[in-house]
């Protein structure tokens, strides 16, 4: 026993008790002929203290230790003459009398403080220097505590977490797999799973009834921001339920969880958003219900505001014109106005302009195109768009409807940003549901699983799939959470013929879906239940939860955007003996 | 919602109750006008009812359903004539009077029983159906409560799971890694961990000060019978401990396992067991002591029982002669006797020859060495050896102490077993510690960790590095179970000093040292806290808890001997394309 106490632990009630305690040294101050040391560990910082007139020797020692010193110290607990509020233990310190140093420390490559002087690089090298910090180290703290509650939650309900295999077989439908060369299996390779998604179906058919697992997942992409090449999924999958069953079961996780790790009690039902709503009145099929701004289409599939009244050909020409209401932001200056049509007109965005209109005072309307239209047309206009004096309408217009939605839904999270609706401590969730079962792909010239090709169309438009098979809808839900998709999932495909015929339209030979999936068909054979599930993602869950921008810092060890892990310098060359063992030539370029 | 129940639900307390059930046709029989369906889910089995009298249509189509067949129904509870009492369910039936099949399915290839007809290829094949019997799902089951219990103990005592990358890079030393080409780093490659060893430690550099997690692990091994290239550990590290502060912790854990798993109050603090001393008593480091029959030395580096009383040359040229006492075994016959004769010399076991003593009911001894000792001095070996009349002494001899030991050791259980001593619901533990701390390797010609690198020397063998490294003794400690390892580790080191004479003694240039483990040498240079841990083996600890016989049937998707999982056919050929990718050539051979 190294310890009698953590660094968090000593109270004004231990005043008098005998301790040991070890840590790292935080930081030393010299004030008059006392030395203070603040020891810290995982649990806290404690306050040490060494007399130079009572032990002139000790406090000496003291004096030499540099930060991140391990030390471990005995001495007697004493209440503070200046208490410090900000801490759990600042009420007391310890009269040292024991100094015993446990290991030496370099000095840092940076502070190790909140607020550190590290860049991200420097932190990625020197991580468990970086996982000291309180900040980062109650990431880890929270995915620890958001894993054993998801844990219990669903065992309880009788879900088994399962482990499934993460040497695979490779299937080059969907992202590219990482593969691992066999060398029992010379020139074969096994894949690394990019989901559990065929193994779990194959539970089900196993009778399992309700699985989940905390699943590790591999996805060798390039990396766009805030995208890990391996990441972890909570990945769950039950039998003989519809859609309904699977999102009470969800929703009811989803409660817990807010409610378990951050105090907050969801008592409403989440809204449920069909995808062809969410697309017109936000642009997007993971909106960010924070907050209103929502889109009021001027022109469109079904509206026709400015019928008639043509002039502009902006408008006159576009199959979309839609805007949203920027509340009381009438007073945005010139360059203000700029700065949004800069946004909407850079290449991520990719919208040709901005038309914005301010609502006056007296409820006239002076706009940025003022000739095309006459203040009655505009006023019209103001109404239609519901926007009261001292608003800012802000308008899109485009060939073509869904990017130029897309685009306004840029620009309505850039003005919720601006007017501060996206708060990190607010959450509102909702169900994205019936999304389309196919997209259309330009480069592969054929019609690709929005989901994938297990997923089950919703039952009546099954018809469609020899009609018209781009309408058809899939019995598939998304739960978002401010904007971000948090997970997702689909009731799947339990009967051979629709599952053969799902191959079909997406361009397979019957050679080609047995060659890849025919494990999975042959096991529909016997005797599939019909199933469904979702998957969250983890680490897209604890950034939301504990408010961070990226994924990253909720992760141990994080890869960089080229995919390295630069504190251990992986990947790397390996052996030419273990080449040859394996059979590989390396090809020179 | 496919079903009220579950197929395990319903007692006589629901009797009259309208209830839906989903389930697998289990069996079909026809006994006059009346169908009985045994049906199935994960939870257990319910007995349908269809009366050919009372609605002759639905029981035609009750006998059309074949065995498999995924049907829903819905019916009445109603008490059964005859029970069933070694079901659950067995005290009711369900008057059927809607059926919907949900899936058909061909004929199964094997039985869906307990005992099947399968073999194990057809069962690995057909996994799905294998895992819907009851006895292969109840081991998943288990496994999923133990990681439930392991999960809840740790985190009650402040560990954190933090999940380390399976992405790492690759360390030669130890066993052979698993590697993943890197496309976007073309010609390095990615390792699978082999363990999470070197993370685990960094996190205990990065103040995690209680870490665990429930880890896949890869090794590419040859798989001899009863290895997995991918299994799943229990990891666990702790800082600011010693050596007894783990025994503690994770004996608790042990006790906790048992007690909630299996019933199983262990009440006693476990045996601890010197590695010399298990050697010496047991020829193991991991002894069965599930029972007695310990080693009677009578020729050994402390004993020479036959000291001049030589005339058998076997005995006489012997550097090593020892034996154990089988109760009440002076009946077995030459038979047997010449049985464990050739037990002892097949060449796993690798014995020349087997002498055997039996104690008469008269004290006398008759035994194969008669000829060259007198009844005197056969008499004095059997009060040595501690038999009874109706004892059989086995003894062995051989030239190296260590090897005969080991031989002895297998005698000794194949006499276990034979008496039926070895009871798999009796459960035996213990602690072996202080390991030494290298072995000679013949093949390398140094000396080896016999852990690994990073293990700590115990602290008063440390003088003896430079003198005599080969007696050092390492800080190190293995729970054994039955005969079977069921964890180990150790303390670690934390000076980076004594990990480079660590190295050194291994045979490592600092160079190669610095090559392969700089990123934890330079860890360490920052204030590593002194720090030590185990791992559990989680497949073979379950299969201890569920009785079986091989690790394989804790598993969901096992693979077989050549490393194959011959479900989903993997590994495999992979495209052109990928290879092409990854800028790799498969050598023609």
């Amino acid at each position: 026993m190294y310890r009698t106490h953590t660094c968090g632990q000593l109270r004004i009630t231990d005043t008098g008790t005998t301790v040991t305690l070890a840590g790292w040294v935080q930081r030393t101050r010299k004030m008059g002929g006392m030395t203070f040391v603040d020891l810290r560990d995982r649990y806290g910082i404690t306050q040490l203290v060494f007399n130079e007139e009572q032990n002139a020797e000790l406090c000496d020692e003291a004096n030499k230790l540099g930060r991140e010193y391990v030390i471990q110290v005995t001495g007697t607990v004493n209440e503070r003459y200046n208490k410090n509020k900000n801490l759990p233990t600042g009420d007391i310190e310890i009269i040292v009398d024991k100094l015993n140093i446990l290991n030496s420390s370099d000095t840092p490559p940076f502070t190790i403080e909140d607020n550190s002087d590290g860049g991200d690089d420097l932190r990625m090298k020197y991580r468990y220097l970086d996982l000291r910090r309180q900040c980062v180290r109650q990431n880890l703290e929270l995915r620890h505590r958001m894993c054993i509650e998801v844990r219990n939650y669903l065992s309880n309900l009788g879900f088994l977490e399962i482990e499934t295999p993460i040497l695979i077989g490779s299937t080059p439908e969907g992202a590219r797999d990482f593969v691992v060369p066999s060398r029992m299996n010379p020139g074969q390779f096994y894949a690394l799973p990019q989901s559990p998604q065929t193994l779990k179906q194959l539970l089900m058919v196993a009778g399992i009834d309700r699985y989940f697992q905390i699943a590790k997942c591999f996805r060798d992409e390039d990396l766009r921001a805030d995208r890990q090449p391996e990441f972890t999924q909570i990945d769950c999958e039950m039998s003989f339920v519809n859609q309904e069953d699977i999102i009470q079961t969800f929703e009811g996780m989803a409660k817990h969880l807010f409610k378990s790790l951050r105090g907050i009690e969801l008592n409403e039902p989440f809204l449920r958003l069909p995808w062809a709503d969410a697309m017109r009145r936000f642009g997007s099929d993971k909106p960010d219900m924070r907050f209103g701004m929502e889109f009021i289409e001027l022109k469109s599939e079904t509206e026709n505001f400015f019928a008639d009244k043509a002039g502009f050909a902006v408008f006159d020409d576009a199959k979309y014109v839609g805007g949203i209401v920027a509340e009381g932001c009438a007073v945005y200056t010139r360059k203000q106005i700029d700065q949004l049509t800069d946004f909407v007109k850079r290449p991520q965005v990719g919208a040709k302009g901005l038309v914005y209109a301010r609502v006056q005072e007296d409820g006239s309307v002076k706009s940025s195109v003022d000739k095309f239209y006459t203040p009655e047309q505009l006023i019209a206009m103001k109404e239609k768009m519901q926007a009261k004096p001292g608003d800012l309408i802000l308008i899109l217009s485009g060939e073509d409807a869904m990017k130029t939605r897309k685009q306004l839904c840029e620009l309505r999270l850039e003005m919720g940003e601006r007017l501060g609706l996206r708060d990190k401590n607010k959450f509102a969730l909702l169900w994205v549901t019936e999304f389309p079962m196919f997209e259309w792909s330009d480069e592969e010239q054929r019609l690709m699983a929005m989901h994938h090709p297990f997923t089950h169309p919703m039952e009546e438009d099954i018809p469609m799939l020899d009609t018209n098979p781009a309408a058809v809808r899939a019995d598939a839900y998304d739960m978002v959470c401010n904007g971000v998709e948090v997970g997702g999932g689909s009731i799947r495909i339990h009967d051979p013929k629709l599952q053969a015929k799902m191959f079909e339209i997406l361009g397979f030979t019957p050679e080609k879906a047995q060659e890849q999936f025919g494990f999975l068909m042959n096991a529909f054979k016997f005797g599939a239940p019909p199933h469904g599930g979702l998957a969250y993602g983890l680490d897209r869950w604890v950034s939301l939860f504990a408010g961070l921008d990226s994924i990253r810092d909720c992760i141990a060890f994080p890869k960089n955007n080229s995919g390295r892990d630069i504190m251990l310098d992986a990947p790397s060359a390996i052996d030419q003996k273990q080449l040859d063992e394996l059979d590989l030539i390396i090809k020179e370029n």
